[in-house]
């Protein structure tokens, strides 16, 4: 690779660590991608550093010594939490996604790939200093957010199927009960998707009672591992008794009146997390 | 936003403009964001430019006039191309992915969201000059390849179910014949979830016969939508007669041999349709 001025290495800098999030990257590993002094090194991380953290981007930290580097850790600041909150709440409360049933549409929002960037980007900075192994989501539309976060931070997802497919290898099956119908249903995890004792947060795009929460949790307790945690992009808010109770989300139903045609969101307790974190 | 210097602005605007992509931004926009003058944002732009093509991050196309301003356009080079399909077919490779029946598990491969962001980004630089207004899959495993090249086109993603969910709404459905084991199968696709006439791309993990993708092609003519392209991840070899003929692969089987456990995959034909995108 050609030398590059400071001006070229900021560009590439940026890029480069954007797209390695949770990733150690050594200076001499700079150094000899731009032919240049470490100290020049060291130079321009300043700069991306400030910047990163004025921007709201995310932070750099430095790690000393000579298996040292940096690591970007992806952020999110209060203004742009809000924004996004905002933003699900307001097209939750859009009344044309009321279906028969009182269910909610939502395929629009979850087939984004920007906005369910964003939002996983905010789960990633909520969830940035606890160690976490890889994401467990549950076909099919937990997936987007899944692989959102999972990208964010840099690890693997695995997902939890209702069937049963000659694709997966040996599986892993329980039943679970339903929270909200009570019914009795069944979900598997190929067993190599998962390592034993992997740290593992769940994610999926809707909670109702918890029930497929509490059916992921149980399924990871045959794999040893453990929750660190639970993501979820909506909870309903007519619930008698969750079956979980440690979650984040990012909005909250306050109501869903099939015949008044009405929906009313509120923004989940994410922004609360993401305040703690920022603290910290 | 405070002002700032010609190095903070390149690491936002870079920051920026990779979240952007396929998306104009104008320069009075960068101008009001840094409080600089125009002149010198267009000096930044040079410089975003020339390193984005050099270092193969893509291109910066500027758009003249009142109307006007840049775009990011994600780009692969060869090198990077060589690197991805090398990895795939490496991969795929590893002997303890056979399954009875000689299927592969990929999981782990489809489970990596970085790996699965690089592979997006490849096939959005080859179809990077049609014009596409979403990405359609079927579920699941289409799903994070479709994700990650709808995140690098800045399209929405649509999802094809072979199940019937209430929280779909009005669905269209077909039937179509599974190319390989000649069942009759059908598939669904919600009303709202594609605009008539919308130009789309169809996406998946695995080709065989291809009687998955031809049904898709057939569901979208009830969405009066035309088909650009066809992209999947890996294809199948041993098919006598394959019905499409028209798509995009990253990698083939060459051989799989259950009895002797073997796998073989080459690279698919995407290296030449980058080499042609790249002439143009």
């Amino acid at each position: 690779m050609k030398k590059l001025k400071r001006s070229g290495r900021l560009v590439d800098m940026t890029y480069y660590l954007i797209n390695q999030p949770h990733q150690l990257v050594s200076l001499s590993y700079f150094a000899e991608r731009y032919q240049s002094a470490k100290s020049s090194i060291s130079e321009d991380l300043t700069i991306v550093k400030e910047i990163f953290e004025t921007q709201g981007i995310g932070s750099l930290l430095t790690i000393p010594g000579a298996s040292g580097g940096v690591k970007y850790v992806p952020g999110v600041d209060q203004e742009e939490g809000d924004r996004l909150t905002t933003k699900l709440c307001q097209a939750l409360m859009n009344k044309e996604r009321l279906l028969p049933g009182g269910y909610l549409y939502m395929m629009d929002i979850l087939g984004n790939p920007q906005f369910m960037n964003d939002i996983g980007k905010l789960f990633a900075a909520v969830f940035a200093n606890q160690r976490i192994d890889a994401i467990l989501t549950v076909a099919m539309k937990g997936i987007p957010l899944a692989y959102a976060i999972g990208s964010h931070l840099n690890v693997p997802v695995s997902i939890v199927r209702r069937d049963h497919r000659v694709t997966e290898g040996s599986m892993v099956s329980i039943n679970y009960v339903s929270g909200s119908t009570k019914r009795i249903q069944t979900m598997s995890l190929a067993r190599r998707s998962l390592k034993e004792g992997a740290n593992v947060l769940i994610v999926d795009d809707f909670m109702k009672a918890g029930g497929t929460a509490r059916g992921m949790m149980d399924l990871l307790q045959e794999f040893k591992a453990e929750v660190v945690g639970i993501g979820v992009l909506v909870e309903a808010e007519d619930v008698e008794e969750r079956l979980v109770d440690d979650y984040v989300s990012i909005s909250r139903l306050a109501e869903v009146n099939e015949k008044e045609m009405q929906v009313h969101a509120v923004p989940g307790n994410i922004l609360n997390k993401l305040n703690e974190v920022t603290k910290e």
